[in-house]
C-alpha cells in the first residue's frame, strides 16, 4: 500500500506476476530527455532469464510507453511504462493457495490484505514486478549520464565464493561478459558450479552485489533524515530477497580502528579527495565526492522444489509443501541490474533535491 | 534538509551540539497517552556518557515538555521537546574550522551548505542530535508497550570481539548491568579491554548493536516501497556512525541453502509461527508475527586524538589536524538506546498505518 | 510534476489529451472491495459530452482495468485503471503551436517544460484527464458506500442564473433528469438559453457546482495544516477552470453577524448536531457530522471559437489566435461527477487517516 | 495531526494558545541568508491586537531562536522559532469546558481527541497559533525578496463595506495608515463603524482580505495536483476563519462570457503579459507572470458575548453558554500579515520547487 518512492523523482509500481501487465509511473523526470524504446528494453532484456542458469517462464516483455513521451522526449508529464504479462502459468499456485511457501511473503501478503491480494506467481511479491524498476531505472540512468554519473553493478559473492577485488574501469568491461556478472571470470566459473550443483538438488543459494556510482559530486543526501545512506537502503529494500546493506567498510569496519577507518583528506588535481573509501563516499549521510559504494546481499532465493514443511492456513494444521514450478536457482546475476536501477532513481532524486538536475534538459 | 521523518507518526528533529538546545516534534502520537517527565528522562539519560569509558562533556540534559501534553496526558497536538545546551565548549572547532576531520561531515557539510553550517561540534552531524531521537523514542515506546509490543537493543560487537548469543529474556534482565550493554557479561570484559586500550592510544573502535522488537503483530510494512526492513533501515542510517544493517540471517545467508534459511511454518498455540527466523521477522517487507530483528553497524568513531591528513579549505592545500577535545573512544554503548528508539518510531508509525494504533487512546 | 494526491488513499494521474491514453493508480484501497466493470464505466460515461449541448469528439472511453483487481474483489494492490485516446485529431493544434489560446494552459506549459510538453489538445490540462478522476472516484464512491457516507453535487449557477435551494434528498432524484444536472428544472431550461446563445456566438459560459457530503462523521480532518477544509480545496483546484471555493455560509459570510452565522448546537436523536450549517460542516478543519458542503466556480471555458489576440511565442510579436476545434460552450455540466469524485477521493483519503475505513472489507 | 506543510520548504507549528508556547519549525531554507530577531519581532507585532479594535489579552510576545541561525544567517538546518506564553488567563474555559461554543473547534476537537484536546483558548485551534506562521513567513518573505518577490496583502471587505480597488503601488503605502490595513481610507472609517457596533453589541463580523504577490516568475506550480490554486488554498484554510478563497476573477467569473474573462496576451517590453488579470495570474495551476491574485473570505469570529445555545457534553441535554472573556469583534486586519506569511511560505515552496531559489544564498 506504498508503491510510490522518491520525493521529486517518483516512481510508482503497479502490476501482478500473473494479472494483465508489471508497470511503473515516474514522475518529475524533467522535460526534453531524449528517450527511445531501445534505451527502456535495454534494461528489461538484462533482467530476463539467463537460458543456461533458469528454468524460469521465458516472455518477450516489449515495453510499451503510453505517456510522458512525445516525438523522443520526455515531456515533464508522468511516463507510464509497461510490459505485457503473456506467458503465466498460474495453475501450480491454485494447488498450493492455503500452503504459505517458507521464505516467501505467501503468509504476510494473506494476513496483511486477508486473503484477497492476488497470490499467483507471488502477486506483488514477485521478482517480476523489478521489471517495472529496472524500466524506471533506464530512464533514470539516462538522466543521470546527462549530468555524468555513472551506476555499475556486479556480483561479487554466491555462496561462500567471493570475487577478488576489481576496479570501476574493469568491471565496466568484464561485467556482461559471464552470465553471473561477475567482474573476476575465475570466481565467475566456481559461482557457476555451486548454482548447479544447487538447481540439481532442488535447492539455491545468495550472494552479494556491489553497486558503484561514479562522478557523484559532492553534497548529495539530506540529513538528518533523508540521509544518502538511508534513502538508498529504503530503495534497496524494495527489491525481493535484499536482507542486508552496507556502505564502503561497512561490517568489516569493526575489524578497525578509527584511525584505520577514516579516510584522510588529500588535494587531488586542484579537488578535495580522500586517499582510502572506507566511508563509501558518503560522510555525514553527504556524498563527499569519491565514488558512492554499496554491498547488498540477496538470500537464497526461497523458491526451491524440496518438500518444506508449512501450514495449512484453512485448516490450521501443520502441513508440507512442494513446488515444481519454474524457479531459478540463484537470482543474484538477475539482480545485478535491479540493484543499479533503484541507486540510479535514488540518486535522480537527490539530484533534483540538490538543483543538479535542471527542470529542462537538451 | 530534511528532518522529519514517519508518515503519520511524524519526528521532526532540531537543535545543534553547540547551539541553544537539541530537541524534536513528535506529530501524530495519540490523544490520551499517560506521559510523566520521568519516562523521557530516562532515555535521556540511558544516552548520556558514562564515566568510566568517556571524557565528553557533562550535561545535566534536563528534559522540558513544551507542548503537546496538558494534565499528564498527550493532547493528540504536536509534542515538542528539548534539552537545553549548557556545557559547551566551541574553542577548538574555531581553530580546526577549515580543516575538515576524516572520517567526520564537517567536509560534506561544508560544501552542502556552503560554508554557513554551524560547525561547531559538529553541529548537525554531532551523536548529540540523538537526544531528540531517544525524547521521541521514549514516547514511542510507550506507546508501543500499551499495544504490546518491546523494543530491546544490545551490543553484540565491539571491536573483533563477540558476545555470545542470548535469548531475549536473558538480554532484558542483563542488557544494562555492564557500561557496554553487552548481555554475554565475559565478552562485555574483553570489549572493555580493547575500549580503553584504543582510548589510551587516542583511537577508537566500532561494533555491532542487535535490536529486537517483541510481540510484533504479523502485517506490519507498506511494500513494495515502504517495506518494513526498508523503513527500519532509513531510520537507523539517520544515527551517526551507522554504515550496514542486515535483518535476521542478513549478510550470513549467503552461507546457507534455500533449504537451510527458509524458516518452516508451523502451528504454535494455535497460531502460525516459524521454527527459525532466519527472516527476521520479515517476509515480503512486512512482519510475520516473529520477533523483528536487525543488527546495525557503528563505524570506528571518527573522533580520535592522533594526528591525521585533511586538507586546509582555506588555502586548499593538504594539512593537518590534532583534535584535543572530550570524545568517546567508542560510542557503540551510547548508541544502543537510540538504536531502540529509532526502531520504536518506525514501528510506531507502520502500526499506526495498519490501524492497531486507536487515535485516542486511555 | 506532481501528479500523486492523497497520503493514505493516494491516486496517481498520468496520460494526455492526445497521447494514448487516460488512465489513473489508486493505491492505498482497502482489499476485499467489490468493484466491477460497470461501477467504473458508470461513472466515465457520466463525464462524456451530451449531445446537445456540446460539439466535442465522441471516444467510447472504455474502462480497462490493468491491475489490483482479481476475482471482483480489490486484493490491497495499486489499481491501474484506464481509458484508450482514439479520436483525437491532432491537426488543429499543429498550426497553433506557437500561438498560446487566452485563458489556456499552452503560455504556461511553455514556459514550464521548455516547449517539450504534449500541446496536442492542451496535453495534461486538457479537461480530459479528469476521466482518470473519475475512474479513481468511482472505487472512492464505492468504498465510501460501504462506510455510508453519499456524495452528491449539481449545478447551482451557469451565467448569471441561479437555480433555487433544494434539499439532499429533491437534488438526488432530480440531478440527472436534465443535461446541466441542475435539481431545479425551471433554472435549468434558462440556464440551457444562455449556453445555446453563448454556443451560437461561438462564445462560452462558466457556473457553479455544490457538491455535498452526506453521513460524515464528525471527526475527520487532520489540522492544523491537513483540514478538511483545505485538502479539499486543493483537490478541488485539479479541476481545470475550477477558480474558487467556498464551504458553508463562505464568501455571504461577511453579510452576516458572528451571532448569525455561529451554528448552535443542539440535541437531534440523542445526538449533537446544529441548528443551521453555515460551516459547511467543519469546524477548526475538522467535520462536525453535518453535511460537508463545498461550493466551487467553474471559470467560462476558455475554447471558445471568436478570434483573439495573442502572441506569437517563435516571433515574440503581437498576434491572433481563431480556434475552430470540437468544444463546450459550457463544461460545468459535465464537471458534476468531476468535482464528486474528488471529494470522493479527499474524504476517503481523511477517513483512512481516522481509522474509519478498514485494512480490508468484506 | 499533521501539522507540517511544504515538500522543500517545510514548516511544522506547535504549541497551544494556553500552553507554554507558540512555535515553529522551517525545514528546507537555503543557508546564508542573513536574518535578524527584528525581520521576524516585525511581522510578529503586526499580528498584535490593536487597542482600539480589541480586548485582547496583551504579551510581549518576544521571538527567540532557538535553532538554525548562527552568526546572523540561517545555517540550512532546521529553524526553531518561537514565543512564550505569559498573559494565559484559562479560569473562563475551565467554566465552558463541556459547553463546545458555536462556531467555535471546542466540540470537533473533543470529538477527534477524546476530550483530551487542551481546551483552554481553543488549544491548538486559537487564532494565538498563527504568531507561528508569521514567524516562518518572516523567513519566506525575506527568502522571498532576494529573488526579487513581494507579498502584500490588505483588507478589502469588512461586513458589507467595500474597499475600492487600488493598484499594488498604492496599497503598499497606505495599507499600513489604518488599523484596518485598508488601502481606501473612506471604506476603512466605514468598516470602523461597523466593528464597533458589533462590539458594543456583543457580536462579530467577518470579512475578505486580498493578497498579491508581485514578480513571481511564469512557470512556478505543479500540476496536476500540486497547482499553484490548489496549495496556496491549502495553506489559507490553515488559517482559522477562513471559509473560502477566489483567484484572479474568481466566482464573478461566472457573470462573464469566455471571451471578457480569457486575458489576451500581449508582448510588453518585449516579455510575454496578459492585457487583463481575471486569471489571478494562474493557468493551469501555473504562474503566468503576472501577480498573482486572491481573496480569501474571513467568517465574523464565532468569539462573541451574546448568550448562544449549545449542548452539554456531559449530561448530552441542550444548554446555552455565554463567553465574557477577551476578545475581538473583527480579526480580519489582524489575519492580514498572516495570510501573507502563508502566501510566502507556499511560494517559496513552489519556487524551491522550481529550482528557482538556490541552495546557498549569500
Amino acid at each position: 500500500m506504498a508503491n510510490s518512492i522518491g520525493k521529486l523523482f517518483t516512481i510508482t509500481s503497479f502490476g501482478e506476476s500473473h494479472g494483465r501487465c508489471v508497470g511503473v509511473i515516474i514522475d518529475g523526470c524533467p522535460a526534453g530527455l531524449a528517450i527511445t524504446n531501445d534505451d527502456i528494453q535495454k534494461e528489461v532484456d538484462r533482467r530476463k532469464p539467463k537460458s543456461n542458469i533458469s528454468t524460469t517462464r521465458k516472455e518477450p516483455e516489449t515495453v510499451e510507453i503510453l505517456s510522458g513521451i512525445y516525438d523522443g522526449r520526455t515531456t515533464g508529464a508522468p511516463i507510464c511504462l509497461l510490459v505485457w504479462n503473456t506467458d503465466a502459468d498460474s495453475s501450480v499456485y491454485e494447488k498450493i493457495k492455503s500452503l504459505p511457501r517458507p521464505g516467501h511473503a505467501d503468509y504476510t501478503n494473506f494476513v496483511k490484505y486477508g486473503g484477497y491480494n492476488d497470490y499467483r506467481g507471488g502477486g506483488r511479491s514477485s521478482g517480476r514486478i523489478t521489471a517495472g524498476y529496472v524500466m524506471a531505472g533506464a530512464i533514470a540512468k539516462k538522466l543521470l549520464n546527462s549530468i555524468g554519473i555513472e551506476i555499475l553493478a556486479h556480483t561479487i559473492e554466491i555462496g561462500e565464493i567471493k570475487a577478488a577485488e576489481k576496479v570501476p574501469e574493469e568491471i565496466k568491461t568484464t561485467v556482461e561478459n559471464n552470465t553471473l556478472r561477475c567482474a573476476d571470470p575465475k570466481a565467475a566459473k566456481q559461482m557457476m558450479k555451486i548454482i548447479e550443483k544447487a538447481q540439481a538438488e532442488g535447492d539455491s543459494v545468495g550472494g552479494i552485489i556491489e553497486c558503484i556510482a561514479l562522478n557523484v559530486p559532492a553534497g548529495l543526501g539530506e540529513p538528518v533524515f533523508d540521509t544518502l545512506e538511508g534513502d538508498l537502503a529504503k530503495a534497496m529494500f524494495s527489491i525481493p530477497a535484499v536482507k542486508g546493506i552496507e556502505f564502503g567498510s561497512g561490517f568489516s569496519s569493526t575489524r578497525k580502528k578509527g584511525s584505520e577507518n577514516n579516510d584522510p583528506f588529500r588535494i587531488e588535481e586542484g579537488k578535495v579527495a580522500t586517499a582510502t573509501n572506507n566511508a563509501g563516499g558518503i560522510l555525514g549521510g553527504i556524498s563527499n565526492g569519491m565514488p558512492v559504494v554499496l554491498r547488498v546481499v540477496i538470500k537464497p532465493t526461497p523458491s526451491i522444489s524440496i518438500q518444506q514443511n508449512t501450514v495449512d492456513l484453512e485448516t490450521m494444521t501443520n502441513s508440507t509443501v512442494e513446488i515444481h514450478g519454474r524457479h531459478d536457482a540463484c537470482i543474484v546475476p538477475r539482480a545485478v541490474p535491479v540493484v543499479e536501477a533503484m541507486m540510479a532513481i535514488t540518486i535522480c532524486d537527490f539530484a533534483k533535491r540538490a538543483g543538479i538536475i535542471p527542470e529542462v534538459i537538451g
